[in-house]
């Protein structure tokens, strides 16, 4: 077994969902690695990885409506609001999503299902450069 | 180190939860794996993985319950409609457990809690094939 | 690649976030990895992880909020009631946050962002001993 590591920095430009899949298999296929795991870790705490359905962008807008509802914007009862209301919701955001995936390798690349995208969920309304650590291993 | 992947297909009959613990120790089994990790990966977008309490089926109600007001079906702010009140929900449901979980192992089986149990949770009301992809690595 | 596993134990002292970082710091250094990823997991099913900004304790106040009103205590809906009012929200809790987490290890460290930091996130009342498996691999 070997294992491969590769940062990469993603450019976000406002809330939304930015699809990580075809750069995530680019590291997969630099790491020359057939059978193994693909971790994906991101450096933040107001951005944060989903997967889900890759088809129709309108699962998409959806996923955010129910976020919103449930880590609402500038909530009366945050404490923490010093870079404005988009700032406490998207630490809740990224404490009910995820801040690692793992997806598996399988013949040189992401074994994702048909249906199945990895997304990079920018939770802040600014711009920003997040840092992704991808770690590659298997055989 | 060595790593061994294997494919399982799990058919549900409707949304609820599956234990799939015995299953996941049989790859172990077979891995021949003692010291590592085991990772349990489901290839679909409207059913997803949780462990919890494995004694009272009490408790998997009551987070169906939950999970049911968090993402109601149907919701009519929902533009993703096409397959049913159902369909939207799912993947909200996805968004909020997980797509992949890790376990260690130890001593040759899943070192899960004495209360703690694998379950595959089907968030569609219909009948499914699940696909899962199962790595072990270690020594 | 080598593996290396360890079990630490965690006292809580009640419902609240405890950052165990450093112990998880000090098991990759007794690792001697350099490169790869740590895996934590933790055996219970009311008590769970969360990465978050480590700097403003007012942001976990915040998040302990918003995960009271997505899983209040004593919901009339509960049918699971035996251990009192924090028994079933704890459950809910953990299945919104993770029983397990995965960080690179960079450089013979955790490779978290400047601002994140790792939490036991206690969801009972009571005082508990807490044990998380420890699983280091790289080279």
């Amino acid at each position: 077994m070997t294992i491969y590591q590769q940062i990469l920095s993603i450019p976000t430009q406002g809330r939304g969902t930015y699809n990580i899949t075809a750069k995530v298999d680019d590291s997969i296929h630099q790491s020359g690695i057939k059978t193994g795991l693909c971790h994906v870790f991101i450096h933040h705490t107001s951005a944060s990885l989903i997967i889900t359905e890759n088809a129709d962008p309108d699962v998409r807008r959806d996923l955010e409506t129910i976020l919103k509802r449930l880590a609402p914007d500038g909530d009366p009862s945050y404490r923490h609001t010093d870079e404005g209301i988009d700032d406490m919701s998207a630490h809740v955001r990224c404490m009910l999503t995820n801040t690692d995936v793992t997806i598996p390798v399988t013949r040189g690349q992401s074994a994702l299902g048909t249906w199945q995208g990895l997304y990079l969920y920018e939770h802040r309304a600014g711009r920003f450069q997040r840092k992704l650590t991808i770690t590659i291993s298997g055989e």
